[in-house]
């Protein structure tokens, strides 16, 4: 664990988060700012800063866990298509420094567009969300 | 290789690229309507459709590749940060059904913004960059 860093400390359950999944290397949560309905992170518990700070062997559990995670939300939710989007350095947006790669469900809809345009997620939706969607 | 897979096409050759990488297994080249300078697509030579379509072994070898290039192309370009995105479904924007990882450079500036807006490119810079940044 890092210190100071907040993904370090959702993995270690210092701060709260709404699960989706969790095995003994990984944890899957969902974004408290949402870009869209079940919008989730997928984080390898042991910290690493970025994609480039990633050993291989670590890469690899953790992109079978958001093909895991994603098969689970796209059928549960379910969804018609999803984006895997994994941010590196404050210029590509990313605002953690511990790498995740986010699950971004899509729904072809109107309002469906590919800005990603954030909006502040609703707790009590969220965490019945969390319930409908938790494999663990 | 798959029948009218254009990915697959480029893969083997038969549609020109402007390749960035390549290994038996796996190739990257720049994408033609670029999101940024230096917007890289790293596939699987073997054709799987999507993320969810891909197998867990295959996936591991194509993220340490997607690593092993955006880290080229950083220090190359160089670029002060990159998104990875990787779309699943035409709800999603995947416009060609072979698995693929955007590797996209930022760099910060006033035009640098994180909506993805499309762009078409020149022909020519873009074969000078691939030369640029070629590393085979």
């Amino acid at each position: 664990m890092t210190n100071n860093c907040v993904f370090c400390a959702i993995a270690a359950g210092e701060i709260p988060s709404f699960k989706i999944y969790e095995d003994e290397n990984v944890l899957a949560y969902l974004d408290i700012n949402p870009f869209s309905n079940g919008h989730t992170l997928v984080i390898p518990k042991a910290h690493s800063s970025c994609l480039l700070d990633s050993s291989d062997d670590s890469l690899a559990y953790v992109i079978a866990a958001v093909k895991k995670v994603a098969n689970h939300i796209k059928t549960v939710l379910p969804c018609d298509g999803f984006n895997i989007l994994q941010n590196n350095g404050a210029a590509a947006g990313q605002s953690v420094n511990h790498l995740h790669f986010h699950i971004v469900p899509r729904f072809g809809g109107a309002n469906d567009n590919i800005e990603f345009c954030s909006q502040k997620g609703d707790m009590e939706e969220l965490k019945k969300l969390a319930e409908k969607l938790r494999m663990i």
